[in-house]
């Protein structure tokens, strides 16, 4: 069913407050859950919002706790997350990014001891939205084995890359591993079969079915032994970059997303080297001779982010499309 | 054949001076290429350098250009390589952000208008060597098509991201094809098929045949979508830092690595918030927890850079093992 998005964030909103959140927070909190279905990733939106109200509940996320600074030099600031809504978190440490990017070029700002960022697309837009580029991570409990093994080592550790345009962001959000969990969860509820294998099932094949990664949690990383690489990395710079707390350590805590390790850089383009035409000049030349490949069955390729926008548009227009049962359980948190 | 590694140095530095090399200029580039082959990597050392003489002879590499500093703005440099020598501009680039990033914490050095680096692990062994995070990128000619798509619009565009640990540091050299060009050579080279699906075939069909993949160029990216997406990141991030080209404007270029983009970032450890036991610790940590994965044949898990050591003592201990005929080839130039 479609339902207009001010009457999502406005029910989102009234469940967050009625569950410890102050308002000015519920509203900005319920805007970011609310953006992300609108956006077309629901997994990570109101999809995921009865499970984040869990998690406020047990006393996993702690909805008052708002992130403390710890150290700040020069571009460079670290915040302690103390475990209060990710989204909250991510947000304000990507604020601070791009306030910090604008005095000094580049920013800089480490959050350690948060939890679940849900989409991390979001603090990629919030940086384009402001005009700048934004560059953010985050570590996440070990999800993929190292590459040859069975052993979940390594976390799936999204990466975000978003480069402002006047005519729409070019914004990359992926995990590590060929689908996330929360496509996965996508594909197991409408389903469907993946599109490419996504991991190993238990007897060690590599499937398409999300019900046999679901059971094995074997999660194939993209670019088999490189994402695997690639997601150790991305742990590394997360920990050492905030003082938080690795991979290996996260996993033992049990709880989804609790004490993760993120990084939000920002980069002011009119601190850059100019050329001719500008930075604006520049992105839509590059965006212009991708759109001049064309796919196999004659469709348009689309960068990323753009069907962001296209989906954006028609659920602003239309409602956001939501799932019925989870819309109801939405509404009777 | 193995050759001492004292030797290959020698004997690479000879042609260079040759070929217009000043002789400190001739030591270091030497260096940097057997150091490639050392390390077990000679597609981008001993195995590349007659194509590299080929590219300074015909005038495609300038072996006297030095790279010009065009601005500076506190940890942040911008250069033009001036189309020098690609692993000595890049050598240069990072020694000046491990430099800013001792003054800053951070330092990030943009290199334009530069050459191929040959073996972008160089780089990040020179950061960790300097007991400095070092992450760098670069932009390639089109290489890979978007995803769904057969139009090579997006470049292979490697990172390599280095942590410095005092027992081997951890360096992950990557470029975003599921195989790099001198990967699919070396096996090429061997007559060996590759251990998972490198690309598409010129009728469109998935192949492990390097043969193959040399004829139709069809590269597929890590990760399907994913790397497709991440190619166009990198690209863009690499040309708005440096002012430089893109990869669509490298293309009509025609010489493989001439004009690159690339970045250089160094971040001193020193500079970062401190954990009990401080970094060393941390990082060891990590890579104990890695190591502790087992592979499903009961051999061990190998982290980004682990075997590039052994390679290295190896190498040395005995002499770099060097293709004949290519060797004998090199001599001769």
């Amino acid at each position: 069913m479609r339902v207009r998005y001010e009457h999502v964030h406005w029910e989102l909103a009234r469940v967050l407050r009625a569950n410890g959140f102050a308002p000015a927070r519920a509203e900005l909190c319920a805007q970011l859950f609310a953006n992300a279905s609108r956006d077309g990733v629901p997994s990570h939106g109101v999809n995921r919002f009865e499970q984040f109200i869990g998690a406020v509940r047990d006393g996993t996320v702690d909805p008052a706790a708002e992130p403390a600074l710890i150290s700040a030099s020069g571009a460079f600031e670290q915040w302690d997350g103390r475990r209060g809504p990710g989204v909250l978190n991510a947000h304000h440490a990507m604020t601070r990014a791009i306030a910090l990017s604008r005095a000094h070029g580049w920013g800089i700002a480490g959050l350690r001891n948060t939890t679940h960022w849900m989409r991390g697309g979001t603090y990629g837009w919030q940086a384009a939205d402001a005009g700048v580029i934004g560059v953010c991570w985050t570590n996440t409990r070990a999800g993929m084995p190292p590459w040859g093994s069975t052993t979940l080592r390594i976390g799936n550790n999204p990466i975000v890359i978003a480069v402002p345009r006047a005519s729409g962001a070019i914004v990359l959000d992926m995990a590590l591993t060929q689908f996330s969990y929360g496509a996965i969860n996508e594909y197991r509820r409408r389903g469907e079969t993946l599109p490419v294998d996504g991991g190993y099932d238990t007897t060690g094949q590599l499937t398409r079915d999300p019900e046999a990664l679901a059971a094995s949690k074997r999660m194939l990383p993209i670019g088999a032994w490189k994402g695997a690489g690639l997601g150790l990395m991305v742990d590394l710079l997360a920990t050492l970059i905030t003082g938080g707390f690795a991979t290996h350590e996260l996993s033992p805590i049990g709880a989804d997303g609790v004490g993760y390790s993120q990084v939000f850089v920002a980069i002011d383009p009119s601190a850059l080297p100019a050329r001719a035409g500008g930075v604006a000049e520049v992105v839509d030349a590059i965006v212009d001779d991708f759109h001049g490949a064309q796919q196999v069955d004659g469709r348009r390729v689309f960068y990323p982010g753009e069907r962001t926008l296209e989906a954006r548009v028609e659920n602003m227009a239309h409602g956001i499309d939501l799932d019925l049962e989870i819309w109801r359980r939405v509404q009777a948190l």
